[in-house]
């Protein structure tokens, strides 16, 4: 890194290293003035990222992010139904997300994975990055999270491979997240509930079950008692196809911020969304109690240094 | 009721009266020595359900609780793959429920409906009883719940119409819980994901992905790192269909108990435990933590009086 970034052509740079080096190579970079396209997860824990934020956001180089599910035809319709109020206000959202099976083997074929020290995290920070960034592009960030982490529950690793949470969002709306790295087939089922139907992402389709008025208006206005409910239409929502490569999309729209000016697809700032909220999940499982959004990045940071330092990856050095 | 016991012919007697008297006629009639069906929920607080399990444990007469759901093929099919082990050991449950849909004008049909005094609690009464039962009856008791219910969140009503609960049972597997009245169009799907494969229950099927091994041993022998997984098969499983109706079977079982000893397929005794989870889910939310099954029933019952005698049907009656 030092010798390239001693080569004055060079103008920008990927980041593709371990998780906890994201921040630290980025602020380098930064102050060489160069534009960055760092890996997900952003960082480890939201200090550092935050940290690199601020450098970011003094810079005037272009930060980018690799989470490239943001390129798939399938979520970018989802955000836009949500965006254009076609689903209206949110009140509920749920993410089964269980199929990031893993073998015993896939874990021991590294021994930094999966532990405190080498890795940082386990399916939160390793598998779900993409999910919890999308789960958060589309519906928005939670306020505060109750969640429930089972660490090396089936497997023998030191991290979470099982997680279920509960989150609740600033209009009252609510969410649950369950993922897992030993439900074998896993299920990938994304259901958002909104004052005007119900969207299912699913097998990679996309249906909108669509009322043809408000729920809260009906609710307010019906008056014939019993079982009454507003008209719904199911609607197949047509996904367009695409054939490019979603990594080689990030790098062209990174690319095209830099030379022309476009919009960023992933702005490397949003990267602590996700973490954010995956480090949440971890804290509210180690104090058995709600955390709130934004977290105490400090008490989170001391909780990961005490798992840092009784890490069995320190044996393994 | 007390002129129709003194009836010297009358033998058996079926219980269909607001939920808060269930234990208490109950009790009356064994007392008359009569055989008891009752309708769903067994009562409003497992304190007053307890007692009349134990009077009706003293009794030699034949008990039993209408839950219909419990002749359904669809959910007696289910039951049989898991007690048959076909699922193998249970990992995951998840109850996404939330097709009660119920409009304000619903609740306004009578003045004791939703209302701690009247009716004694809210959708976890009224609507979810079938469901708690099936899950249990399925999947078996929780050990303990932390839940997040709220009250009139959606509807002019004092009780709860929109819960989400988190689960533990005896064997480390955990569950998820969802229901509302509010979700136009609601969901009703049930997940059940264990060593051998997933189960799916919705729209009125039984889907089986079925692994040709078990995932524990899989896990266990698989050395080819990466992404490997058991290999899978996707089974749709034929449900019977039957024209019987639902409530009439159950009581034609009761009546085939009393007159040929036959067992029952829902015994009143049985009552408690859906609504033990349910009473669970409220007290998990009013003392915001878990709340271990059984639960302390003094402190649920405590909890609930306050609620009736702050509860707005007093100024109706």
């Amino acid at each position: 890194m030092r010798r390239r970034t001693s080569n004055k052509d060079l103008s920008a740079v990927i980041i593709a290293v371990p998780h906890y080096e994201h921040p630290a190579l980025a602020i380098k970079a930064f102050e060489k003035d160069l534009h960055v396209l760092i890996d997900k997860p952003a960082g480890v824990y939201t200090k550092q990222v935050r940290e690199m934020n601020e450098i970011a956001s003094k810079s005037d180089r272009v930060f980018g992010i690799m989470y490239q599910f943001r390129t798939k035809p399938l979520y970018q319709k989802l955000r836009g139904l949500i965006k254009s109020n076609e689903l209206g206000e949110i009140k509920r959202t749920n993410w089964i997300i269980t199929d990031w099976y893993r073998s015993q083997s896939y874990y021991d074929s590294g021994s930094w994975r999966a532990s405190w020290k080498g890795e940082g995290g386990g399916t939160l920070l390793n598998q779900n990055p993409h999910n919890l960034d999308i789960w958060q592009w589309t519906c928005g960030m939670p306020t505060r999270i109750r969640a429930f982490c089972y660490f090396g529950k089936y497997h023998d690793i030191e991290v979470e491979d099982d997680v279920t949470a509960f989150v609740e969002y600033k209009n009252g709306s609510t969410g649950v997240y369950v993922t897992a790295t030993a439900d074998a087939p896993g299920t990938n089922r994304l259901e958002i509930s909104g004052d005007r139907g119900k969207i299912v992402v699913e097998d990679e389709k996309l249906t909108f079950w669509r009322l043809r008025q408000s729920e809260r208006l009906f609710n307010k206005e019906y008056k014939d008692g019993g079982f009454g409910a507003p008209e719904c239409w199911k609607c197949e929502v047509p996904i367009k196809s695409k054939d490019t490569e979603e990594r080689v999309e990030i790098i062209n729209n990174w690319l095209d911020a830099i030379f022309d000016g476009t919009e960023l697809l992933s702005p490397g700032e949003e990267g602590i969304n996700g973490l954010m909220i995956s480090n949440a999940m971890l804290l509210s499982t180690w104090i058995n109690d709600w955390v709130e959004i934004p977290i105490d990045e400090n008490l989170f940071y001391e909780k990961l240094k005490d798992k840092i330092s009784d890490s069995r990856f320190n044996n393994k050095l």
